[in-house]
């Protein structure tokens, strides 16, 4: 039996960094992995999507040189190339974390763990043998696996799940795919931009976390760049295709059943909490997670659980980085609380989508008073001159305190551009402050200069708009 | 005489928005421009120069098309077409300019404006008339224009400013700028990528108001995309190439002299305030312009002046905006100040710069205690997704208060990123204000995080350094 300060099951975004910290502390680390370093997140998640992302708009942009100024004939995409690099982008951030890993005297363990309600561990290890480890605190990082709606057809060898697609070495004609959360939008339009003829088919019109009027621009952008999104649409059936190694897919829309053949179904339809190992505790849990508090305690002293596993980790690698911090942190005798309250979202799609903070409707379901302010990427100096003129930005503030509550971003650069509004959220500042803020010119984050002059009732490069919420 | 409430002398990014805002708060205003609408910014600085930075870019990014799984073959650049995009763009904004102007308005006249000290103006209009206006305040915002360093030669016709270079319809073969402030190194930079011959001649290793070594840095990869950037340089003489149509440059380096050919010469050497049409008035200046106090207010009562022209404006357009904002709220009767604590500055090259706050050299002069923290884009998930791996953010906080003093970066979208750390700057955020903020993954702006974290000696994504400033 071997005896550690701190084990660490699963390493993923929450598990790895809080691994790290736990040693940076000076515990002695044990980290265990049943797969593959990094999780979700690095493997089969923001990683691989993110890079793939990138070519598909390196691909699209230079289809478009004519527009800049130059011409390019004979574009021909090798998607082998494109899968080469995306592995090599995830092999070169795993050998950093791996590195990272062993310069801080954290050990890591490839096996399957299953957790006592006494803190102790026993590994069944890829060789065969166990192994056990008395620990004097636990983390719980053990993530979550994709959630499977109860379709029926849905075990049809035609579809597949994310990973599949992220690892496929071919583009496949026509796709479906099923669910429209953000991995599915980003997925969607990503395939469109390569090329496939895609449909999305999603239950409601809204995308969390992102403003719904915000949600449905993005929708259109969706639309205009090849990707047939059909909302308010369920999927009834999967069945075989025809005279066709392909399959149908029949939807309920609008009251009536509609077919939609494929060549592949992409499901898509969220994530759910891996209690894998866990049986032997009686762990309090919901249907997000293990029920933990802001320091990240189970109801097991002495047990902690971060990320996709904990019930208020939103499913983002960014929140279990920091819950991991934090769990390390409180596991060494400080204490550091999570605060859910400034949480930024992001999707990548031809365009970028980002928020942070509440939107319309929270505010209206909590009956708090609020302005909004808007403006437009088209009139923005520096987004005419990149030719990226799609979007806007949303400011929501408190009616009479200026208090910022909100900041949602449609356009380019908008997963940086949203920091701005993060850090006024999450710091209580005025919308004064980023009125009195100069923005440098020409940029993009002028856009929330202008949106937050909006508020004020005098706006800049836009008619102020009466009457105004 | 016609009677207004508000006479803004210039139109560009100081003066218009100094006329939006007054007739926004009930002024009868009155705008003079002797030249085009928009000013240096809108026709011959910031929106041009971006443009074509833009251009330059996504010919360069298609030709590395390979690198992200896509062949591209036969890449022509067709500059007449880069340049009317460029025209394209100046005409949009300038007409929705206009377009404000109208709707609020403002009464737009194209002439030469002289000032009385009674705040009378006597405008000679284009067609050979006179027009006089006797206004209750005036908002001087009359710019800048180049300065034209004393070298033997600069008369010769193959030495052009920045408004040629701007506007000439073909690209040249080989390129000598001399200066190389923020101007001078964006058009090495964009010429470079179009396939010119560029060499940088500069007297300072440093460019403000970049850290001294993130601008070494910038120089460093200055060099890489092909410029031959050669600093502690002066020109001594330019005079015609022997048996050529081209200039011979002879500057003095490293105590020697050299001798450098090229078809053109682009002196970029800074811009002095605009003291046209002012000479009747006794207004204080200096060297940097007219002095003003915080509310933007001259020597004389009811006499302002903002942007280039003032003392305190940095020579930036987006100081202009805020200044023209401020001193037409003043003119209203309102009391708004200027507070030049968090200024940011960026600079477009192949790669791109900001900085916002205080420096390492400012900060030594004072005498406060420091520490510094970095992160390399290299280590950055989405970089690597982006191929985007060189440069680094650097922050400065205070060594025992914590506050964040400085932000500084070199990188894929510094424009966009640096505003985080305006906000924090500005509003005198401690550096664990940024350790706690949660930045979306995978995004750029987890560098700023990584830095932040990187001051409080437990980073993440790299090892401590020891011993540290």
């Amino acid at each position: 039996m071997e005896h550690v300060d701190l084990l660490v099951i699963g390493s993923g975004p929450g598990g790895y960094v809080a691994a790290l910290r736990g040693a940076q502390l000076g515990a002695s680390v044990i980290m265990v992995e049943k797969n593959e370093l990094g999780g979700t997140c690095l493997n089969r998640g923001c990683i691989p999507t993110k890079t793939l992302h990138q070519s598909a708009e390196k691909y699209t942009d230079a289809k478009k040189g004519e527009e800049f100024g130059f011409e390019v004939s004979n574009i021909s995409l090798n998607y082998d190339r494109v899968q080469e690099r995306k592995d090599k982008v995830i092999e070169q951030l795993k050998n950093s974390v791996e590195k990272l890993l062993k310069k801080n005297n954290v050990k890591t363990i490839y096996g399957k763990c299953s957790l006592k309600p006494d803190k102790r561990a026993v590994i069944s290890l890829n060789d065969g043998s166990t192994k056990e480890i008395a620990a004097k605190r636990v983390i719980i990082a053990t993530g979550s696996k994709p959630s499977i709606p109860d379709i029926p057809g849905i075990e049809h060898p035609n579809v597949i799940g994310t990973d599949e697609i992220l690892d496929s070495k071919e583009l496949v004609n026509d796709l479906v795919v099923i669910g429209g959360g953000v991995t599915g939008v980003e997925l969607a339009g990503i395939m469109a931009n390569f090329g496939v003829n895609v449909t999305l088919i999603k239950r409601t019109p809204y995308l969390s976390p992102l403003d719904d009027d915000i949600a449905q621009r993005l929708f259109s952008m969706l639309k205009k760049s090849g990707v047939n999104v059909l909302t308010k649409s369920q999927v009834s059936k999967i069945e075989d295709q025809e005279n066709s190694e392909g399959v149908t897919v029949q939807i309920k829309r609008k009251e009536k059943l509609e077919e939609i053949t494929a060549d592949k179904v992409l499901v898509s339809r969220g994530r759910i909490p891996n209690f894998e190992g866990l049986d032997e505790l009686d762990l309090k849990t919901n249907k997000d997670g293990i029920i933990v508090n802001e320091k990240m305690e189970t109801s097991f002293d002495g047990i902690y659980a971060i990320g996709d596993v904990a019930s208020n980790s939103s499913m983002l690698a960014h929140v279990a980085n920091h819950q991991g911090i934090i769990a390390a942190e409180n596991a060494m005798g400080k204490e550091y609380k999570y605060d859910d309250r400034a949480v930024p979202g992001c999707v990548f799609t031809t365009i970028e989508a980002a928020s942070v903070g509440e939107n319309e409707s929270s505010l209206k379901e909590q009956e708090i008073p609020y302005l909004v302010g808007r403006f437009p990427f088209g009139a923005n100096g520096k987004a005419l001159a990149a030719g990226k003129v799609e979007g806007q930005v949303k400011i929501i503030s408190h009616k009479e305190s200026g208090e910022v509550l909100g900041v949602h971003i449609l356009g380019p650069n908008a997963s940086d551009l949203i920091q701005e509004g993060t850090l006024a959220v999450k710091n209580k500042l005025k919308i004064n402050d980023l009125v009195d803020l100069i923005h440098p010119h020409p940029t993009l984050s002028e856009t929330l200069w202008e949106a937050a002059l909006d508020i004020t009732g005098l706006p800049l490069h836009q008619m102020p708009k009466k009457p105004r919420k």
